[in-house]
């Protein structure tokens, strides 16, 4: 089997994230076997050419498996079956979602107990990137493996990070980016009402600053959003925001590493959503800065 | 007068950042008087091609002076005279250093008061940039006298970003830059402990991310300090990211906005100073996250 | 049955807190029937005067159940079993642990489904307390039930305290009021840190305060600890102060409620474990800020 | 001159609490020549016997002077004036405001420049106490002029608590009981917002604690108040609370103490001023806490 001629891959869990994924393996010529628990994205899929699985022991039966599943309890309850692992005849088991680290250990142990490899491959970049092939992807594991799912991560990312052969560690990455992102935001949140308290405009500056300094995406995305106050389309739903806080203070717990700035998303966060902005764009984490400035909300998103 | 022929210019403040501006005046062919505290720095840029200033009035006939101090108290000491500014027949006194917001105000009315023109043009960009003419110029105040200035900010700047014509939005747009660089630094510190403590390499989490979605010089200059430990040499000290993030603190106070990372950042920095980091580069706060967690210090640096 | 006569009691849990109080109830006249996973303290209840329980099923064909496990999981796996709860013939199960709001609701919902009476009485004072009878008692529940079992309480506590006829409204004011103790003993820490950093005396500062407007024993007993450095014997152990503390912003999350103080308290302590304090007394906590100060730390204790 | 015949007392500053004070001092026998900057309390005090000072010269020509200013800015223009303290004839001021510790150090300085004796003497408790003449006072300085005095703090309060023989100590013991009494405030408004989130009631939590282990002055009215949401009328107005809070940070800093409860305290006092809460008791910051939870606001209050 090679990438020339294609690789059978199974995969599970078509949501946002997972049908671009899968349709981009189906596009580079593999053939690919989909589960989802819901049956429309699976049609989906079928129609660009994938094979619906008809449970998941036969998904296992693949040689690669590839899993994008939407947090720990959904990957706990849908692959981390003892029958299923111990039956599976595929080689390796590539784990693409965002899962805590803990999670991640388990995940490999539980793989190496019944002889099953086990990649770990989270990715940077939404659901436009996905479907652009674009994913930057951190992948950690047996490098054996690693080479072995290569044409696969080649035809849904733009490059793949190598971070050891401890699959965990790819996790640390993700969840320590994601971290990174978060902080940005509300840095940004802070920066911005200061000045417009002061009688400055944020907007302009966001622009100075993501014409100097702060380049990217994230400070030039979220940047305009929070200048702006404009927090729909949710492109990350805030209540998501939470969770991945909360896998870094988690992480940072059983590490012993306080993180304060962690402590203090994790509050504006709860009081975004006690203040119902959980399906905002997690950019709305900037109204708490305002509020608690008592600066005025604006009235003509939806949510109001 | 006209950039053409040259400008005549006093220049008041001639430490690592004012000397380097000083010269590319000179450089541009303007006329340049200059005035320091202590004498060194006067007779290098009188080596030059600048002319030594007797005293602060004879600074204050040039048609424009510009300065360029350390902080509120040297200009509030040195610039805010009210003898001085009612003798001066200069046109513009352009305060380019990052000073508080409340300070800016009371320079502005002052100036007013004397009939005297003032702006503020804080500066984004270290030593090496203002040496090179490459900072960027965050300018406010009256346009008429902006537009007069500018070949003044060509000679020293890339770009002048103008930010309205009250003088003091130019300093919280400073302020709030400076503000988000720290930021930046211990999201940056917290980040890294994350990964470290957890058994990833710091080093590829900055590799990473910077390659991706945190590019340019903030995230890959800091972040790669930060994950090397190396805190020297000090670009920036840092018992002055103490002071700058006690600007924003400051100003947030007198505009009611609370700011709970700049919290977490002073208290950050009082304990890296407890520890003897003053004159370590400001990422040494870095090993208050370190020291958090328990995390080993490195040993070879000259401070320990 | 009466009280007079005294209950039939089965009694699961004999640590350092439920030996004791299984031991008061046998001293009051009841007939006590105990439970526990290691033999050793079944046999020290035996000898003054209770009975071996065989197992839990046996235990739960008393009148009523008293349960004093140490924390959610210990609940969990020893109690929340579908088949002992529904073959029990008691009329009431007392759960006098420290647990989760969460775990409390699911209990008492549990309880409800197979139809057995339930009550939350979690309480104030440590194991020297509980010995000597002198126990608050925070009780919720059905009134009627709580009537039945109110010679029991007189037989453990000094006082019981009714908190309506929600069980786990009982939960959720033991757990803030370990809330106030564990603020208060940060609170201390910072203040006697400051009297001591500026040259005051911390031992002057707490004498002053806990005679006249900090009266009590939170403040007298932790203060003393705090401005002596004497951190042993551990009356209350720092890694549970860490549980209880989560106890709380757990119970915050899952009401929307931030909690700033608990935000800090959480990285002090996780500070503190990374630091070999989780055997010491929480006041240990003080520490962490004695160190951030970098204040000397004490030599003479057994862990240094 | 002895206590039997009453001593000659200068009096400076007659606000809340200096008229109690100062009264007390008459009703003890003393002679007491008062100086306020408004007329009207002076008067007041004269109608109780008290005579008026024409100037601060004549006050300082007494034997004792003691000051109850407002805060630093009241204390350096009125008192520390060179002027004054070289021509002062007294034997010893006493200054008995909240008076930040860098003021209180050059305040000794100066006056030990003068040869003018100086003692520190702030106290604990409100105006009401003060009329009663039941403060509690803390005094440091040289022991001799302590027991000069000592008959004036016995008409002023119900005990003396010494700390030592450097003035500035006394201040730092004010500043961190009045933090311990912000501390305890911010504590009891989370702990009773996350009571009411979950549905027990706040007053039921202050009633079992107040009973219990948190008995005193401090958690009994302050936690009524904000268990009530009762903040009015203002015992102590929120925007003197902030001073405190950061009379105690800037010590800190000053001394290199990080002290993240202030941190968090000062955050939230800035957030109630932008909601316009200065004028409030300073438990009105239970509001903020109520507010990151989006619980409703009592409606009743004058100030709604």
């Amino acid at each position: 089997m090679s990438a020339m001629t294609g690789m059978n891959v199974g995969f599970v869990g078509l949501g946002a994230m997972g049908k671009a994924m899968a349709a981009n393996l189906v596009r580079a010529g593999h053939s690919v076997q989909v589960w989802n628990r819901s049956p429309a994205p699976v049609q989906a899929l079928v129609a660009q050419g994938a094979t619906a699985a008809p449970d998941l022991e036969t998904v296992f039966a693949n040689d690669v498996v590839i899993s994008m599943l939407s947090d720990d309890a959904a990957v706990e309850s849908v692959l981390l079956e003892p029958e299923l692992l111990a039956n599976a005849s595929a080689t390796v088991h590539v784990n693409m979602a965002t899962v805590s680290v803990a999670l991640a250990q388990r995940a490999a142990d539980l793989h190496a107990k019944y002889g099953l490899g086990y990649l770990a491959a989270p990715v940077l970049g939404r659901s436009e990137v996905a479907a652009a092939g674009k994913l930057n992807i951190l992948a950690a594991g047996d490098s054996t493996l690693l080479d072995h799912v290569e044409p696969l991560f080649t035809a849904m990312g733009q490059r793949t990070w190598r971070q050891g052969d401890q699959p965990h560690h790819a996790n640390t990455i993700k969840i320590a980016g994601n971290y990174l992102v978060a902080c940005a935001i509300e840095s940004l949140a802070e920066a911005c009402t200061l000045a417009e308290a002061t009688g400055a405009q944020p907007s302009e500056l966001i622009d100075v600053l993501t014409h100097t300094i702060f380049p990217g995406p994230v400070y030039t995305g979220y940047g305009t959003m929070v200048a702006e106050q404009r927090y729909e389309p949710a492109g990350f739903r805030l209540a998501l925001g939470l969770k991945d806080v909360t896998l870094a203070l988690t992480a940072g717990a059983d590490s012993r590493v306080p993180l304060p700035f962690g402590s203090v998303l994790r509050d504006a966060f709860i009081d975004a959503i006690a203040h119902g902005d959980a399906d905002r764009d997690w950019t709305a984490v900037a109204d708490v800065t305002r509020r608690r400035a008592a600066l005025p909300r604006r009235h003509d998103g939806p949510f109001h």
